[in-house]
């Protein structure tokens, strides 16, 4: 029979597939004797299993679980619902991944009338008692049943009201008691049943609370954003309960092994004096810093200084902890590798190296490539951070500078973005879990309550986004949509703000930003993947400055230069369209003979800017309509100046009209009806070689045909552009070599790769339009079903933001076996939007490619991505 | 060292790859000793040579051609350029496949001042000989170098004109003379060089000039028709000229074994005394009825005869021959099955059956599925072909005759055929969806825009209707209803039109047409068929009329039944469009509760007309746009019927254009979003199948889903449909078989297709949008660069037609591997256009399918595509 369940003691760090991380790190911190109250942990495949059985715990499961809580009565020496020694335990998911916050907890699980009573007897504190009971109904109610909680807090808020406490901590025992009476009663109202007093009854429901929250609407979007696969499934651990509330002497709260947002080597993190964990993370009372439990209590600050460390040493890595202090006692209740900045990430691996506790691969490994982006966005100017007007600071929690309009809800804040709004600061009282959406969209976070751990707080860095929390100089009114400083001052719903998210700094209106550089441990660790990667890294840029930017950032190539942007220049559009509008190929050559000096003078900027490196130029890829005009206005201007009659341009724009531009007139079937376009290229890019090479530099221009299909496209225009190219070259009389080679984003192009590749020196995926293609669906229309997609569990993630391998991904792989064995020397690359992205960088360079290309600012992500890729293929190959 | 050069005594009819079809045949009759002059062929591999050296003959080649001519000077006793005994030879093209008339032919060759002299002398006939060569000159400089005949014509026809001479028997010997200098002068003064004498040069440049002439437009044309491969080449083939020229008991002549029209058996031909071959086709003079040679030259005839009985038993087919007659001497040219109409093959078919000459599956083979398409449809009487008048000439999209008034909208046509009108010519400049109604109606269909693969093409096949497409001959202008020709005659509504679907002419006026039906030799012939086919056929039918169609034409069943043509019917339109305008989902199900009827109804009829065969049903496929109103006016009604005001649907209608609607918010995944509307549509198939299989018929629906690029797709969709059609099933207490299925026609589904399987009953392969999204272009908008790609070599076929099988082909191999893997009961299935082309369904049959699903009127087509497939596979196998 297999084995569901494992007791702490009977698992190890590295079963983290079945345990989960919580319930295999609970395992490991028993091991390695750190004081953890004991308990078990329900396997991963338990949740599969749940799903399976069409939303069911099955019976041979059930009875495990119970014979488990037999086990775990005879370690505790405590019994489940006996009153004279009660065992409580909390009941919480923990899946392979760390998703935090995401999914559901239950605390104080096992407690009814009589365990109340018991506890008070046993405990000597009834006030502690009663409030765990409060506790449990509410949790149960709210996340087990799916109750709102708003009736309860109203409950609640009333009695304190009534009794003039601040905090609950000013209630008495007979108001606790109260409040329990009242919670019963209100479950009643609204679940038509009374509270369940079965402790066993209580436990499968909050399991399957647990399974249930797995599949919860936030816990789906955070998977998407962070390619956690839905089939792993939670665990769910089930621990004996340890109270922090009992009292002065009791307390709960989170800690790092190092400060997560800078990487500065020292404890950082908050607790809160009797409270239970989850006070400390909802922000209710301001915790108090970690630092200030030295003077309050000294032993317990040292013993968990020493179990930090342990555990940092233990795990070679910075550790995030939660602990709970029961009348003086310490109780370490998780560990987990903490999330953290891009910048503390770097900083924390570089020390990680210097302190001789990891090597340099370890320390490559432990950046999330995808994370840099935050490193690599621009900070505000100094002159604008003198004139910048400042009204308010909060929380530095999450560093980067963010300027945007205010939107006051997460929906708010979607709609706009929707509606193509580009900046958005996302301002809230506090954030939850139901936010994620709109916290992924916005530039910045701002938050009125919560500390550094808030939600709010660990999200951003999780994502890169800036935040700034807990700015009490700021109110929010949200019926009304407006933001208040101190001063009166009021900003509503689309006015600028903009954050500093390293300072703290709220600003009024709009600051202009700088570009940041490689520099510092940044540079270092840069330097690091450098040694490891053997992935070429290019870059897609259109223009001299965008190649300087890429070059910068460590480039080295040009993977992808779109010669259409050229076009579009005002000076040029008019030519350009004259070209279109052409009746005879003699007129269309006149247009292009005008445009050349204009292209050829681009290349000559990009060569320059690019040597030594080589420049891959795509010729014209889209439909000629593009290029035309649409308002009346502008055709009169084109018709003026063509000297042709209005109708006459209105019936050309009407003939270039498709009913799918996506699947027209348009790459490699410009340049074979038009072949003069492509002769024309082809002189602006020779000559410009030609002129630069003359200059001295080294110039290596690799012409790519985009949109191919079959052998035969690429084969009439490689004779095209060679014939041109050749004499351009004999002419000149200098040696110049160069590359003809074509985009692979067909899926006829993948199948039938072993034809094309005989006419082609290279290939570069162009898996944007490959996964349009390949799925049938257009970027620009999916978005209106995709999102139904997501939440029926049709599609886990966006093919257009990661590389769906599977499908899209074999036929990269047939097309690239198929280019090799028919042409060797193939150079293979990829320049879709995917050679940003880190999986999609993996999969790329376990296929073998030359080199990804991917946007300027992604450059670095892409180089660590890759240097990461080859350390986990020699760890494989060896 | 390879053989480029074979004597004709060295090959045989086996051969006609190397030597095409006149060569490998030449060697036939010499083998089986008929009268052949002498000769040998140069191989279609030096064709292929030629093309990939730069349009040369390697030196190789050219010296094993003149070796060649050394050893048919010996065989002829005659030499090349002597003027005492002169050779002379044709030199004429021949390819794998017979492509009559397509390609070039030189005669005479070999003939220069002094050779005429000699042949003179030699045949005591210098008429003969001056004729000769002013025949040479002309072709060679036309045909051979490409000048301009008109030049050499009107030398020719000026000095007939100043002798008074009717044809060319008519000048004398000094008159023929004079023209041989005339034309000798034009040539200098068109080439700027003298005429070449030497016959190597002469035979070189002839050469060049057959195989130039594989790759002119209409041998382009004719092999893109033909489905003949660009790659096969041309071979060359150099024979003794026999003289047909040399006097009045001298000629050359054609002749069919039978009659190439009927398929009569009997001798069927034309000849022309003191002519060459070519007069005989040039229709200069008027020839003979070879019956009238047996009274001219009885010897003669009878030998013919009897060659000719020989030839047609040795292939065992009805032969096409030429033949000459040199001073009463007969000699056999050429021999090669003879092309003949559909009505003329069956007979043939049939008859040589019945002669005991070929066995039943010989007689199959003999019949090209395509051509029984003229058989099917009304057509022309040849009496009115005489007399009509053609307006314009568009491209043949779907065979027939149809003659009617002509009406410029579809709302018109139904409104004329409500007045009681029976002829209706449907003129648009192109159809949409909108007009199926008025499609449906009309005898026949007219476009000015569109090519064989537009919206009115593919429908007007669909529903066996006429249509002439993209005949942009004519104009319309749609304000003033009037259809205008080039020479400005015009037509307005009502007046009579005739169109011809097979050839693609328009006519004025009516022209009478007649009717045909399976009677006579072509039903036993189709029960031929069937007794060897083993590949079901069923039909693509979205009404019971289509179905009863196809059930008489032998379909048993239906693959293909799209439902959304039933949403378009003037009465369901209105409330279809309230539900896609619908804001929830119970409004949404309130409008499609209104529509379930209607849908219920239509299926109730298909279902008894193709009992007790399998109907699959395709569920709603287009994009929702589709459906909604363009006019401004239909707007206005909308919106006062649904009361709201016109900027709400307005906005609905803006909100739901796409960029790319084929790759937009369709197929399955209107079904994801909507799924209220795949549950009505399963509430309506299955419970018309229960109605039915009441009425004790035997009923089998089978659901097909569209556009499925992904199992989670199909699972949720199959999740929602099982649940509605087993509740009514049990509900009606009754057994009922229903499967649900998928299309495949998405590149992923192909690469995914195992995983797919496992959800699917059967799998259809929509091979129209597969080929689509392989290739990456749109049907609609690819006939904008199409015809460059033809002429550019790059396309040989049109893949919409005919299935690509080296690309789309692989994808369907894969996904039948896959499917097959996964779910061993599979049925699998096209409905594609492919379905009613021969090759493509060759491809089906060998992949494995268990069906193909073609327009009703092309299931007589599939059925014979299917038998040859499986005649041609049990060949292999054997």
């Amino acid at each position: 029979m297999k084995k569901h369940v494992y007791l702490f003691s009977e698992g190890n760090k590295e079963m983290r597939n079945i345990l989960g991380g919580k319930g295999a790190n609970l395992a490991e911190m028993t091991s390695i004797g750190l004081p953890v109250p004991q308990g078990f942990t329900v396997t991963t495949e338990c949740c599969t299993d749940y799903y399976e059985s069409g939303e069911k715990i099955s019976e041979e499961i059930q009875s495990e679980i119970l014979e488990y809580i037999k086990k775990l009565e005879k370690i505790t020496g405590k019994e489940f619902g006996n009153p004279d020694n009660p065992l409580l335990v909390s009941v919480r998911s923990g899946s392979r991944a760390s998703m935090p916050g995401m999914m559901d907890t239950v605390l104080n699980l096992g407690i009814n009338d009589e365990v109340t009573i018991g506890l008070a007897n046993l405990t000597n504190n009834p006030w502690f008692a009663y409030d765990s009971y409060r506790r449990f109904i509410q949790m149960f109610a709210d996340v087990v049943m799916g109750y709102s909680k708003a009736s309860f807090e109203k409950v609640f808020e009333d009695i304190k009201c009534e009794k003039k406490a601040l905090t609950d901590q000013d209630l008495i025992t007979q108001d606790m008691k109260k409040v329990v009476n009242k919670y019963k009663e209100n479950y009643l109202k609204v679940a038509g049943t009374s509270f369940p007093t079965d402790p066993s009854v209580q436990l499968m429901e909050a399991i399957k609370a647990v399974f249930r929250s797995w599949n919860n609407e936030r816990a789906n979007v955070y998977r998407r954003l962070n390619n956690i696969p839905y089939l792993w499934g939670t665990a769910v651990n089930i621990q004996e309960m340890v109270y922090g509330n009992m009292g002065d002497t009791s307390g709960s709260g989170v800690a790092f092994t190092r400060n997560p947002a800078t990487g500065e080597n020292k404890l950082y993190g908050e607790y809160l004096m009797n409270s239970q964990g989850e006070d400390v993370v909802a922000g209710i009372r301001t915790p108090e810093p970690i630092s200030s439990l030295a003077s309050l209590m000294p032993e317990v600050y040292k013993e968990f200084s020493q179990h930090a460390k342990k555990l940092e040493d233990h795990y070679r890595d910075m550790q995030d902890m939660e602990f709970t202090i029961e009348n003086g006692k310490l109780y370490m209740l998780q560990t987990r590798s903490g999330k953290r900045t891009a910048m503390a990430a770097i900083k924390i691996a570089i020390d990680l190296y210097n302190e001789g506790k990891i090597t340099k691969e370890e320390a490559i490994m432990k950046v999330d490539p995808n994370q840099l982006d935050a490193l690599l966005h621009p900070s505000f100017s100094p002159d604008a951070l003198k004139i910048g007007k400042i009204i308010g600071t909060g929380l530095a929690a999450s560093p980067g500078a963010a300027t945007g309009k205010i939107y006051f809800t997460a929906g708010d804040a979607v709609k706009a973005i929707e509606k193509g709004e580009k900046e958005i600061i996302l301002a809230r009282l506090e954030t939850s879990p139901e936010d994620i959406e709109g916290m992924n969209i916005a530039e910045g976070i701002l938050t009125i309550r919560g500390g550094m751990t808030s939600h709010a707080a660990v999200v951003a860095r999780g994502m890169g986004t800036c935040a700034v929390c807990g700015c009490d100089d700021l109110a929010i009114d949200e019926p009304s949509k407006t933001l208040k400083t101190k001063t009166g001052e009021v900003f509503n719903e689309g006015d600028f703000i903009s954050l500093d998210g390293t300072t703290g700094h709220v600003y009024k209106g709009r600051l202009e930003t700088v570009e940041t550089t490689i520099s510092g441990d940044f540079k270092t660790f840069m330097s690091w993947v450098d040694e490891v990667r053997d992935l070429e890294i290019r870059t897609n840029a259109d223009s001299p400055n965008e190649a300087k930017i890429a070059k910068e950032f460590g480039a080295t190539g040009i993977g992808l230069c779109r010669t259409e942007h050229m076009f579009f220049e005002e000076t040029r559009i008019e030519t350009f369209r004259k070209m279109i509008l052409s009746q005879t190929e003699e007129d269309r050559e006149k247009a292009l003979a005008q445009i050349l000096p204009y292209q050829q003078d681009d290349f000559e900027g990009i060569f320059r800017e690019m040597a030594p490196y080589p420049v891959i130029i795509r010729y014209l890829d889209p439909p000629l309509h593009e290029f035309l005009p649409k308002e009346l206005k502008e055709i009169e201007k084109i018709a003026s100046d063509l000297n042709v009659s209005i109708d006459v341009i209105k019936s050309k724009i009407e003939d270039l009209k498709e009913f799918n531009p996506m699947m027209g007139h348009r790459g490699c079937r410009l340049a074979i009806t038009y072949p003069e376009i492509a002769k024309m290229q082809t002189k602006a890019v020779i000559k410009a070689a030609i002129n630069v090479a003359k200059e001295g530099k080294i110039v290596k221009p690799e012409i790519m045909i985009p949109l191919i299909g079959d052998k035969n496209e690429l084969k009439y225009i490689t004779e095209v552009v060679r014939e041109v190219a050749n004499n351009l070259i004999k002419d000149s009389g200098i040696k110049l070599d160069y590359l003809v080679g074509t985009m692979i984003e067909l899926p006829r192009a993948c199948i039938l790769a072993g034809e094309i590749a005989k006419h082609a020196d290279f290939f570069s995926f162009g898996t944007n339009d490959l996964t349009q293609m390949t799925y049938g669906f257009s970027r620009d229309d999916a978005s209106k079903f995709l999102s139904d997609y997501y939440k029926k569990q049709i599609f886990e993630f966006d093919p257009f933001a990661r590389l769906d391998v599977s499908g899209v991904g074999a036929l990269v792989e047939i097309a690239i076996a198929k280019g090799k064995e028919a042409n060797p020397n193939l150079e293979i690359g990829i320049c879709g939007e995917h050679a940003g992205e880190a999986s999609s960088i993996e999969f790329c360079y376990n296929q073998g490619m030359n080199y990804v290309s991917c946007s300027p600012y992604r450059v670095p992500i892409a180089k660590l991505a890759a240097a990461q890729s080859a350390i986990k293929a020699s760890k494989k190959n060896n």
